[in-house]
Order: C-alpha cells, then structure tokens, then sequence
C-alpha cells in the first residue's frame, strides 16, 4: 500500500496534448467547490457558454458547450447525435482522427463512405465535391472531416469542405480538436453545423471537458439519440433550462472559464498569430537543422509539427533524451507514422518563442546523443531570426 | 466580458452530492500535469486501479478503473457493454437512479422489464425472485439494481438481489454511486458482475471520473459496444495496455489518487463505521426534533438522508435560508419527491460531528424563519448524545 507519489517537476509538454496549463489555471481550480445545481454555479455555466460562442465564433442561435469527457466524448456527443441507422456519411479520412471519426460514425450505425487522403496531406475539396457528386440516387447526409489533423500535422480547408457538403444538402461535422484557439475557426462565418473540441490543448486547460457548437442546422436534423450521456437534448437541459442530467464537475469549469478568459484578454486574432509566429520560427529552426516537415508548407498546422525521422535515427531513442534529460514530452507518430515522424505541439501556454528556441536546442543535443550531427546551433539562431 | 468570479467563500455541501473535498484532495490537483501516455502516468493508473480494487473488495482478475466522465458515465460505460438489442434485462426501480438505470438499458436496445418499489423502500429480493420466475420461455440477460438510491435515501440488499439473479443465470448491474466508500460493498464476496460508482460523494474527490468493477462474468457475456467512448475493450487497452484512447485527465486522476489513499489511510471498516455514526446521530437529533425519515429504519442508507418536510413548511425557503444564512447546501427531492422531502448527504468529509450538529442547529434555524418551531436545542443536543 505504499503510495506512488504525484510528479513534483513540471513536464515541458510540447506533445500533441495536454499543454502546458499556465498557473491562473492551475490556481483557477483551487476555488471552492460548487455543486452542479448551485446558482452561483449554473450563473458561472452561462458565462462559459458565451465564452465558448465568442471562441467559436459562433451565432448567438447556437449552442455552445462542454461535454463532460475528453476531446473523444465531444466527437461521440455529436455523431450520436447527428447520425443514426442507415445515415449516409462521407468521411474524409487524413489520418488517425479522420479514422476515429468515421469508425465513430460507422458505430452510430452510419453507412459510411471514406474518402482517403495521403496521410501528410489536405483534403483537396474538389475530392469532395467528386465523392458527394458520385453519391448515387441517394444523398449523402452528413460529410464529417478534422481540420488540424493531430497525427499528420496537417490543416484541412473545412470552410470549403463545408460549403461543398451544403451544395449537396449536406451538413458537416468538423473537429476541431488542435485548432480551437490556436488557428481561426469560424463557425458561424464559414457555415460549419457541428464542431467539437477539447480543453487541454490551444485553450490551455487540463483535459476533461469536451467544447462543443451544436448549430440550429445540426439541431434540425437531429437524430434519436441512443446515448444518455452524450444526448444533446439532456445536455441543453442540462446547460440551459438547469434540469439535473450529470454532476458536472466545477473543478474544471472554473479552469475552462479562466483559460477563456485568458483567451479573451489577449484577443483572438492576436492568439493565432502568436501560434502562427512560432510555428514558422520552429519551422525556419527545423529547416536549418535540415529537418523537415511531413506536410508541404501551406498545409500545415502551428500548432502540431510532424517531423520527418531523419534516415537512421532512433525515434524513441531522442524522445526518451529529451524526457530525460530536459523533462521535456513531445509525441510519437500513430499508426503507420510509428517510427516515422515526431508530433510536437507548440499549443496555448506551450507556444512562445522560450520553448520554441529551448526545444530546437534540446533536439539537437538529443539528435547528437543519438549520433545524428545538425550543423551546431543553426536550428536556434534561424528560430530566432524569423522571430520578432 | 467583464467575468463572472469564481467562488471565495466554501460551500458546506451538505447534499446528495459533490461533497467537502479534503485540503489534501485539492493540493493534489496542483502537481505538475502529465500527459496520458507519461510513463510516470500510467504507473500511476496501476497504483489507482489496483486501489480501487481494495475499495471495491472486487477479484484480482476484475477490471477496476475510472471511466473518464461523471457517475452517468459509468452507469452508460457498463449498460453499454452488457446490454445491447433485445438484452432482457429486469431493472428493479426504487427511485430516480434506478429509473435513469431502466432507461439507460432501454436505449441500448434492451427489452425491459421494470420491478417497480414504492419510493422510500428497499426492494425485497423475493420480489425479485418472483419476476425473474414470471420470465416465460426467455429467462433474463441482466438484473440492474441500486445500491443506495440517491433520491430516496433507501438501501437495497444488492448482495441478494445478485444471489436471486444468479440462480437464474443473470448477472447483476450494480449502482454504488452513492455507497462505494460510505457503505460496505464487497463485489468480490457479494458476487456482483459490474458496479459503477462516482468519486463527488463518499470517495472525497472532486466529480469527473467514474469507479468501475468489471468482472470476468460481465465480460464474458459482454456484447458488441456501439459507443466508442464507453467500448470497455478500448477502455482496457488503454488502462492496462497503455495503448492510446482518449486523453485522461492527470489532474482528475491525482485528486482520485489521493482520496483512494485517504480511503485506505482511515481504513475501509473504520469508514463505513463513521458513517453509520454520524447517520445514526443524525437520525436521533431530527427525530428529538419531530421530523421523519422517509425509509423506515434498517432501509437507510448512512450517506444519505431523506428528510421529509413538515407539513405546511416551503421546503425550498428553509433550504434558501441554509445557503444564504449558512452558506449550507442541502438536496431537494426529486421527481415525485420534489417539495416533499430533503436530501441531505453526510458523504467522505461531509460526515463529521461537527456538521452533524451544526446541520441540526441551523436546520432548528431555518425551520424557525419558515414558521415551524421545534423543541429550541432538542435536535443537536440528542445527536450529541448519540456521538461517541
């Protein structure tokens, strides 16, 4: 019964998620428990409800939220909410949570089509137009595709993708797990119908809440929904009319509201920029290292960089110098990626130039220990040239 | 945008739940945050399921873990891998819990049959019997059963209701999401299949995270799970296997650490023990101060009492008055329940002496605002003498 003791050091976390969380949301769970009907409580769920609109930029007509779960839990509330038996999905498959999506989809009891993209790469949206085009004498309902895809680093233009399903009477579901509050999302503005998210990454609280915009639109085409948990129609009871559905926690509401917040003090526009800024740093950094990225330049996510593996290098070798040596965590590549690419997020708290110039000098000790030479210093001092 | 701020001052959660969280729980949640597939994180899981284990007195080939979502979740995680279309379950419903159990299995398919008890008494395992003899040709799959029903403050004898349902081949679902650390339950002795629990009330943990007992029967017959989410095979791969799921919450995981230690600290006999002593003492100041109890003595949960309210009384007014007056949370009574009884928890580190008296003092106070007298002083002065 001895007890394994909690970490006492701080972990760079510069994977694909959870983030660093900066202290006033570390602080921000220290307050005194509310229980999930109480008013001061319910009164703190409208605030993040419109919190959450303003970052999704969504319209005031729909309902913005968090499901209480991960990232995970946000997807399934909505499939299970928008795909039943029999509802025709296309897919569009970019990697490993594309994959997720339309297995997701599939379980619902969708009939799903999936359109496969080279792992590394966008979805091009004529491919779309191609598949819904083809779909045959019936309709495809729902087209379901991830914009920041977090296994490949790529971003995918699901504004276009969207406005494709809506040519054929589609609506879209879109994740935007990696890009809420890191890259601009424009929910109301690029007419997307439903679109879920998670805490700990671009929006710099610990995991466990699920940001969900559930539009009018999805809201008309909803289906029976055979989860209790993830019903829509409870949840907004739940949310909005105050009726008893689950104990919510407040621990991590009062987190989600001050990474909000914080959101909002700096401004969103500005957020991404700052994520945009330190992504092209790292990348200007990489280039100069003579590292390169998986996806071409102008498909790729600032907020999840997919290294390419130089040729004979241990992948898991370098991460494990870098965890130990620098207590810093960056990811490995999923599925057929395994071995080939590492996945480093520079995400809300975890994107400044500090760790952009720190981990660019920690790969290349680490590259060195693995008996890989990068020209000595050039990764850092490119990082710092193309930063302001 | 101006915030809404976080609570200051503490709440004495007096209800049916989340309860007081022990200093030592909170400064839990401040270690550094480590991502779910940290090695120092998952060695923690082992240390968390194998804790849990204790605490469920389940078998050392169950499965014990935490789904990662609020008490609902782990009802939804074991109804969705035990029950699937055309499942015969006999749902035995004593309450709210027990309804929201019946219906949960109703939309994963199930053909429910529904035991229904007067609300306020425990069911009696002959009736139980009797329904499962009543079955026909095609015996039931499952017999769902709560422990400790939350809206009504009743026991059942869950350890014979699950003998019955083996004689006639069914397994036992189990709610202990009101008695898991507050009651005995011993899933190992009691032969139970699959028991969910939350961490908000007798555990000592802020809401989040979801105990489960998943044995080698319930797996055994387990069917093909449509959620994703809940899917107890990808849940175990992830907790045992360390294969990537969904994104657990290291912060949700130190606080459950640290009340499972606090747990085993105190002692799982010497637990329960003081809840039957601060429920017992309880008992004795409302009845010196002429008030009832709804279930009849030896169908009382410890953790849970179901106060009725006097006649004439605006039960929501005292109870506005305990949180205005005493910054005092108590439960309303739900469903057919609602303005005829309190709910009033003494859960984990609700159930103290000095909440006790304290409840019964300002309980004698607020009863006075609403124009009810009771003997001045009758109520703390016989729990006293009820105390040790």
């Amino acid at each position: 019964m001895t007890r394994l003791p909690l970490p006492t050091s701080e972990r760079l976390l510069l994977g694909p998620g959870p983030s660093i969380i900066a202290p006033r949301v570390m602080r921000a769970m220290a307050a005194p428990v509310l229980s999930h009907l109480d008013g001061d409580l319910v009164a703190l769920l409208d605030d993040v409800r419109a919190r959450l609109g303003r970052v999704f930029q969504a319209h005031d007509g729909a309902f913005t939220f968090a499901v209480s779960g991960t990232g995970t839990s946000g997807m399934e509330a909505v499939v299970a909410n928008m795909v039943g038996d029999g509802t025709r999905v296309l897919a569009v498959v970019t990697g490993y949570f594309g994959d997720r999506l339309a297995e997701m989809c599939r379980r619902y009891g969708a009939d799903v089509t999936r359109l496969e993209v080279t792992w590394g790469r966008a979805v091009d949206p004529e491919a779309v137009r191609a598949a819904l085009d083809a779909a045959g004498p019936r309709p495809f309902d729902v087209v379901a595709c991830v914009h920041a895809e977090t296994s490949t680093g790529v971003l995918n233009p699901v504004k276009d993708v969207a406005a494709v399903a809506h040519e054929f009477g589609a609506l879209a579901i879109v994740d935007a797990v990696t890009s809420l509050g890191g890259h601009p999302l424009d929910v109301a503005g690029w007419d997307l119908d439903a679109v879920y998210s998670c805490t700990q990454k671009c929006i710099g609280a610990p995991s466990g809440m699920a940001p969900v915009a559930w539009t009018p639109a999805a809201q008309a085409r909803r289906v029976a929904c055979r989860s209790f948990y993830f019903d829509m129609g409870l949840l907004e009871d739940y949310w909005v009319r105050r009726k008893y559905h689950h104990t919510l926690s407040s621990t991590l509401i009062y987190a989600l509201q001050e990474a909000l917040v914080a959101i909002e003090e700096e401004g969103l526009e500005r957020r991404w920029q700052r994520h945009e800024r330190h992504h092209l740093a790292l990348a200007a950094g990489l280039e100069a290292m003579g590292l390169g990225l998986l996806p071409p330049a102008g498909e790729r996510l600032w907020t999840l960089n997919a290294i390419c593996v130089p040729e004979g290098v241990d992948e898991a070798a370098v991460r494990r110098t870098l965890l130990q040596t620098f207590s810093m965590e960056i990811g490995a590549g999923l599925g057929p990626l395994a071995g080939r690419i590492w996945r480093v997020g520079l995400m809300g708290a975890s994107s400044t130039p500090s760790l952009v110039l720190l981990f660019l000098s920690a790969l290349e000790h680490a590259l060195q220990v693995a008996g890989h030479r990068c020209p000595p210093g050039a990764g850092p001092a490119a990082a710092s040239a193309a930063l302001p």
